[in-house]
């Protein structure tokens, strides 16, 4: 499988919905797999929260992880690279490259945009990944795909840009956050403004990768909570606790304890603050209907053919809310498909259970 | 109903499960209504993590709020003072009066506990409950009656004191606090630790009330997040945009998030985060098990008859983990009632839907 990462650079504005404008801006994306000459072969993958344009494969053989839905996509797989060209981006006001608030607010300038990097919403996300694609004389797409966040930008695509892809797969998702979800977010964001060396998002970023930040540590302990049902917890930990702890000391600590750690700790070395802010906003702020009267409107732009996969452990984006937008598709008359994966892991699934719907996508794919 | 509110004073050392030694010590505790002569009619109430002794009544007119469990505890209510003694105390470890890291940790001195105040567990807080009992003249209750941590002690009861009430009612509760849920504690717990004003435990408490303490007012959104449901997220805020803030600003609040802040901010005004702390650990630390084979092996001590009541939406102790109760004891061959309320309120029912399960339990104490 043939793996390129590349930056588009855009002279012109791109408007956003809050109004602001981002002018220049870039996004950097990976393709994996042929172009075929009538380019028709593309399909899209849009990433959730704390993924990447890096979807799937190894850059060296000496890397330790691979793409994060790698189980899903290369040669032969669900979505075949051998015979489709796979194309992700990097979100625009996420950390791997795309602009972000990390960025210079002003051309030559060094001053980084920090908190004074407009709002993105999830319409806005997909408006550059059109116009990148546009760029690259792509205006045709076999599927677009994606779970959580990636699937709210599958959502809006199908809304935004009717007949611009024949299928639509969105996974483990919503057409509304929820006031649950919003809750999370923002304690997620509190956690990270309220740690002093967040220094109101004028910290320094090689500080943070080399010594962490515990505000955002604790955000992504939290944000976890809701990645991993009550049941996976059982199994994944139990009761156990560290044999170098003692059972009646303060800080001694299960198994799950130790875990979290490692976990939070490492996610500073990776991710950005200010980006996970300007995300976590996204995700609050995404509603499908926005900017019509109600869900049954807002779906009554859609054109291409619909696939909805939930998953019934899924405590995050719970199974009936895809419901939701089954029922007004079929009352619409639109071609809709509603899958349930019969699983208990928890919101996770997405990326960890893909041989429960790998053959879903292969077939939809042929 | 007379309200009388007491602190009991032991120069005996309490001695804890884990080794360590607390002496002197002290409890608060409240009754409520008039002790009869063969004192055959106490109930004792037992309060969950942020509760206290106050379950019910006001000290004066003037008083905004009413004790944490007034719907369910007064005259002529499903705990009727006009039949019942009620007793209700301050759990060790808690901040309201009864000895807590607050304290100075030896007589007569001015250093206090702090981080060097032992683990306790909730067999520590019923041991020190059943002494104040003792020390009353009262060795034998009615019942006990207590949701999530007091359903804890409330079973914790039934298991080391037999025979010692005749009926139990735990509410909202588990046998074994599951890894999910020490999860959260944890992070609690990280979000207090993580604050510099929380200066390790050396905080001036006056300081605290005055200026609150960022660290437990997320702790404290955190916790919030297991007490309601999604769904009565969705009734109660909805999706609704405070009309002063923009839509596209970053720090723009949903109600949700207004209503978080609100809560928050109060909390470090009436709740101490090292009380906060110790009792997160001994929530985390609860196994009924403990010290047996196994569950049944445990509940082969109860004489008492038991009565579980569960609430189907309760996403913090699910109602199969009280049913995992009621097996264990009808393989015993042990009275035992397993009561589902109806509900999809969330953890929070048993303080909020009292109307739900007030004549079970007036039932009960028939």
């Amino acid at each position: 499988m043939k793996i390129e990462t590349k930056k588009a650079k855009f002279r012109q504005p791109l408007y956003l919905e809050s109004g602001r404008i981002i002018e220049p801006w870039e996004i950097v994306y990976e393709t994996y797999g042929e172009l075929n000459e009538k380019k028709d072969n593309v399909i899209l993958i849009t990433h959730a929260l704390s993924g990447s344009h890096h979807c799937a494969g190894k850059y060296s053989e000496s890397d330790k992880k691979a793409g994060w839905w790698d189980d899903l996509i290369g040669d032969g797989k669900g979505v075949d690279t051998s015979k489709f060209f796979v194309i992700s981006t990097n979100v625009i006001g996420s950390c791997f490259g795309s602009t972000s608030p990390l960025h210079p607010c002003s051309v030559g300038g060094t001053e980084r945009y920090g908190l004074k990097f407009p709002v993105i919403t999830i319409k806005d996300m997909i408006k550059a990944q059109k116009i990148l694609l546009d760029s690259l004389g792509i205006h045709k797409l076999r599927a677009i795909i994606g779970g959580s966040m990636g699937g709210m930008q599958a959502l809006r695509f199908a809304v935004e840009y009717p007949n611009f892809a024949e299928d639509i797969i969105p996974m483990a998702t919503t057409w509304q956050t929820r006031p649950a979800v919003i809750a999370v977010n923002t304690i997620m964001k509190d956690a990270i403004l309220a740690d002093p060396n967040f220094k109101n998002g004028n910290y320094d970023p090689a500080e943070i990768t080399k010594n962490g930040l515990r505000g955002l540590e604790i955000a992504r302990k939290i944000g976890f909570l809701g990645y991993l049902s009550p049941k996976t917890f059982d199994k994944k930990f139990g009761r156990e606790y560290l044999k170098t702890d003692g059972m009646f000391e303060l800080f001694g600590r299960f198994q799950v304890e130790s875990y979290l750690e490692y976990n939070g700790a490492n996610f500073p070395k990776w991710f950005d603050p200010l980006s996970y802010i300007y995300i976590l906003k996204a995700i609050s702020l995404f509603d499908l209907s926005r900017g019509y009267l109600n869900l049954n409107d807002a779906l009554s732009n859609v054109k291409d053919r619909l696939h909805l996969i939930s998953f019934k452990g899924d405590m995050l984006f719970f199974p009936e809310e895809m419901k939701e937008i089954k029922r007004e598709m079929d009352k619409l008359g639109k071609f809709c498909n509603y899958f349930e994966i019969d699983s208990d892991y928890g919101h996770d699934s997405f990326l960890v259970e893909v041989d429960k719907f790998e053959n879903i996508v292969r077939e939809i794919l042929k």
